[in-house]
């Protein structure tokens, strides 16, 4: 069957799920892309429904991507329907929803020496999509998000992760339990701010280590501050006082692999 | 005066200078925001018209921006207004039109042991500017574009370069001007991609050096790769395959700068 109205109910439905009310009750998401679905399952996300246009899908580097999908869950979309539930521009023409999956702590498994990534209250989901894409570059532990300001599954996040959220290990907690967890795991931290005394390049990123990154605007809390091992900061010799959130993560975390040898 | 109506063709006018072809028309282009327009005017770029809402610029961290600016110049807006003509959340109430730069190769200023970020054929304005904001936090001699797809003054290039699109010494050009320039320089220039055989953190990044970004979606051309100095790549250790362009450069920029003390 081929999916050609916008007034279709599975239709509109996509493009209620761009909100966060709805993807909480109806407890699933929305996957653009095939790579990213490739990911998506590769990773064990339960897949409920794609919606293909042929026509674009034609153009796609992951053709497989549908093999190991049932054909009762695959519908056809016209392209002019396809263009009113696409996120993107060049986009190969599929978009799937998806079960979330739990984010918690203690599901988390650590390598001999693990490096993680902590986000305090991220605002943009941009930032938070890239960090999730600089992590699996990096093959970072696990990017834990504390009282976060946006959802792990907002379509802004999917998309400008390119799949990092699937790949990525991710936990959603508390910046509290997260602390204790760090402590629990013998894990030291590295609050990043921009008075800090310690330049980064001088911090021993070979033990097991997490950096904690604040929000956009106003940086880290004072708990964090207060809590972690050390502050840290990127030297800063221009005019404009700060880095973007996800650019700094991305120096602070390759600073970190090499001095690893990765 | 106080302009309210929409239809004033002042306020008209600043909306179509979102376009491109308008920009090059009327040489002139916007900037949102006081600590932009105040980097702008450090810069000694030409203000030709500010527009501000009291409203909100009573809230702005750089109240004094206007001081230096003669009143015939300075027109005041309702809220209603700025909401028309502003691009960004959170605005401090104030809109300029400027007259551009020139930005030539042969005006760009060099530090003894010149450190340079090349840009082949640029798309998105975002990375631009968040290179260009990186730039002036690594406090780069220049930063090149070749055969740019984006225009300098796009409004989202000034906007997330955050003021860098003034602070940092920026030059357009193609690429064999660009070569030649490295070379009559001694410049040596590191083409970053996939495949390269060298890692980034072997490279002597204390001599004089220019890394060599491509495009989003594509890479760098063979141009680059043939005539650039070394290839280098950055460690891809998990299931996708590339970095977003303003943090890879983000990533071999800071190395460099560690490498070099600073």
């Amino acid at each position: 069957m081929l999916i050609s109205s916008l007034q279709n109910p599975a239709i509109k439905n996509i493009i209620k799920l761009s909100k966060n009310r709805e993807r909480q009750q109806q407890h699933l998401f929305v996957i653009e892309g095939a790579r990213e679905l490739s990911l998506a399952l590769q990773s064990n996300y339960r897949v409920e429904a794609v919606y293909v246009c042929r026509e674009m899908f034609e153009k796609t580097k992951y053709p497989d991507v549908l093999n190991t999908l049932p054909d009762n869950i695959i519908f056809d979309i016209t392209p002019a329907v396809f263009e009113k539930v696409a996120y993107r521009e060049n986009s190969d023409g599929i978009v799937t929803l998806a079960k979330p999956k739990q984010h918690t702590l203690s599901d988390l498994k650590l390598s001999r020496n693990p490096f993680i990534i902590i986000l305090e209250s991220v605002e943009k989901p941009g930032n938070l999509g890239a960090i999730l894409r600089t992590a699996d570059a990096a093959a970072v532990d696990a990017v834990i998000v504390c009282d976060p300001q946006t959802d792990l599954y907002n379509p802004n996040v999917v998309r400008s992760s390119v799949g990092g959220i699937f790949t990525v290990q991710t936990a959603i907690c508390t910046s509290e339990d997260a602390i204790a967890w760090l402590k629990a795991n013998k894990i030291a931290s590295y609050a990043a701010e921009l008075q800090a005394a310690e330049f980064y390049q001088n911090i021993d990123f070979t033990q097991p280590s997490a950096i904690v990154m604040g929000t956009e605007a106003e940086g880290l809390t004072d708990f964090w501050l207060k809590n972690a091992t050390k502050r840290i900061k990127i030297p800063m010799q221009g005019k404009i006082d700060s880095l973007n959130v996800s650019v700094s993560t991305a120096v602070l975390t390759f600073e970190a692999m090499r001095q690893r040898d990765i």
